[in-house]
């Protein structure tokens, strides 16, 4: 198979397994051909220090067009590293003043978790299309008060799920869909890391809702759930704290396992304690592949049990994702990535750890 | 660490969790020094014929004395292929002889599951140690049984857990031992295979007491404890049949999870439909260790995340293991592999089935 009937293929995929199409479009929206997509960052962190601006650069679609951010001294730098002018410039008090700056058309959130919800409707409020950060919020109500507001502003809500461009992962998404190997019995999937200083808001359930399941198992629940191509019926899981101390407010290490109406199984894992993890493993019928390491920034690497290549040239996936992101924008076209698939996760999230608490399997409807 | 410290580590670990000293020994049953310790085979099937026999061969201590078997056209091949004489050859009903055959010392039994306890209740009677396959038996109770009949008869009995004495996994328990990466976290681990012929006693309740999980998931599940060193308190597991003609009787795919002590957590699968299982990964705070191929007959991998040599010669684990059974009777030693520990793994089985079936985490005690 070539490299562009593959294309082709994913994009199909994703066509298929999308969300409804968005109905409710801006009818002001359509851009002028080649016009690159202005985003605004929101929240100037290390993600957005380190890899989204630098992706943006790199990126065919996109442009740095502003920040929104509540130090003035950030500020300042940003605006002299990538030449941003005043008026581009906002603080979480003044997102509304967006909807008077024509440069900017997205509004891309890497707040901490818990303020997710709040930047997405203020920016969807002054009529920009918002992507944002996973996970998607901290709980499935806060969700669901995303996708209305985004709704409701005519504007297109995309989550950060950056896999979900990277062509390792979309191969294998593909080969599952395929039945390369015949009918998928088994995923296992585990991402985590031992997390440093204990200060930061990750450990904060305030700021982050949750600690290594919602930070980095969601890479796991995503390929669990983009491999299998299917929803859970069904998910059991185990937490355990052996810091308490540092994990006094937030998950430290979870396994789970999910059923899918195939009959098809996960297995999946997390940790903020624990090196090492990082990979999908997946097992049908008659062979495997895998994807190790699957969710580090770079390093990407898979096989498959017939020894045939599944390599790929290295892609920024912070560059893909906007790329796809403000193509939809330009196309009309609905996101592989819609808020509906963040509130996916967070339902799934919320019935791990019911699980974790109660010691009892949990149905997803 | 040289070789002979690592060894003696292993041995001195072994000895520490170890079964209580075997304490109702046979006063007659020291063996003068340089004798080989007779086994009979008893059950003439594919791993009695293609491992077990012509690893007896290769064996330092063992040699292979006598069989057990219920068909004559057997006999006659094996006593012509091994020079076996006619008085080492018993039918299961002429067992109770091999009380007056000094050549036997050990009958290893190698039938179907559920015959495991009435054939080394037998061979226990006569005054022979046993040594028998793994698992165990199907009921904690027949294990009970079994272990009740050879501490009355004075009698070893030992379990083939063959992994247990191949050195990438030695080398393993001893590096989480030593902590050498710190505390262990998390372990994931897996065992399966596409089974074939649906016609087999592994696929009949009556003689397999279970499916995927009795017969290989017990490897995965062996490896969460001896690499962990801890018994699990907690379990919590998932099934599917997607195959409900096949796997109309025993168990095609489970997942599990077992929660211990320290808190550290292990995630593991099985299955008799999926291709590519068949690994242990531990995950510690600072690093990783991972065997791979881990279960199978050869071709053992190891290597841990500092890039260190985990690599180790190649060994006979049925000759290993048969060698250091009948160490242990020459020096009147516990073996590592006691009956407890069979009836150990069993009873988690037991629990895994019951999570499976009723959605709930089962506290082991």
């Amino acid at each position: 198979m070539n490299t562009g009937s593959r294309r082709n293929f994913i994009l199909q995929a994703a066509a298929l397994t999308a969300a409804p199409l968005f109905t409710n479009m801006d009818p002001l929206f359509a851009q002028p051909a080649g016009k690159k997509i202005g985003f605004a960052l929101c929240g100037l962190g290390s993600l957005s220090t380190n890899q989204i601006a630098p992706a943006l650069l790199k990126s065919s679609n996109c442009r740095l067009a502003g920040i929104v951010t509540g130090t003035p001294a950030k500020a300042k730098q940003w605006q002299t590293k990538y030449d941003i002018p005043d008026r581009s410039v906002y603080s979480y008090d003044t997102m509304h003043r967006l909807a008077d700056n024509p440069d900017i058309d997205v509004v891309y959130v890497v707040t901490p978790n818990s303020l997710h919800a709040e930047h997405t409707i203020k920016a969807a409020k002054a009529g920009k299309h918002v992507f944002c950060e996973k996970p998607m919020e901290i709980s499935v109500e806060r969700c669901q008060q995303m996708i209305d507001a985004c709704k409701s502003a005519g504007k297109m809500l995309g989550i950060a799920y950056r896999c979900q461009f990277e062509p390792h992962h979309q191969e294998c998404i593909r080969i599952a869909r395929a039945r390369e190997f015949g009918d998928l019995k088994l995923v296992e999937a585990d991402f985590g890391f031992p997390i440093g200083d204990p200060k930061q808001w990750r450990l904060r359930r305030a700021l982050a809702g949750g600690g290594a399941l919602m930070d980095v198992g969601i890479y796991a629940l995503q390929a669990a759930r983009y491999i299998t191509g299917e929803e859970p019926v069904l998910v059991s899981a185990f937490e355990t704290r052996t810091d308490p101390v540092k994990f006094s407010e937030v998950d430290e290490s979870i396994t789970w396992q999910l059923k899918f109406p195939s009959g098809a199984l996960a297995n999946c894992s997390t940790s903020y304690n624990a090196a090492g993890l990082g990979r999908v493993r997946a097992h049908a019928q008659r062979g495997w592949f895998e994807i190790s390491p699957a969710f580090n920034y770079d390093g990407i690497a898979a096989r498959r049990s017939d020894g045939k290549s599944l390599t790929f040239p290295a892609v920024d996936m912070f560059a893909a994702e906007m790329d796809d992101f403000a193509r939809c924008i330009l196309e009309s076209k609905p996101t592989r990535v819609p808020g509906e698939e963040g509130l996916r996760d967070l339902r799934i999230m919320t019935a791990i750890y019911e699980s974790a608490k109660t010691g009892r399997a949990v149905k997803l409807s």
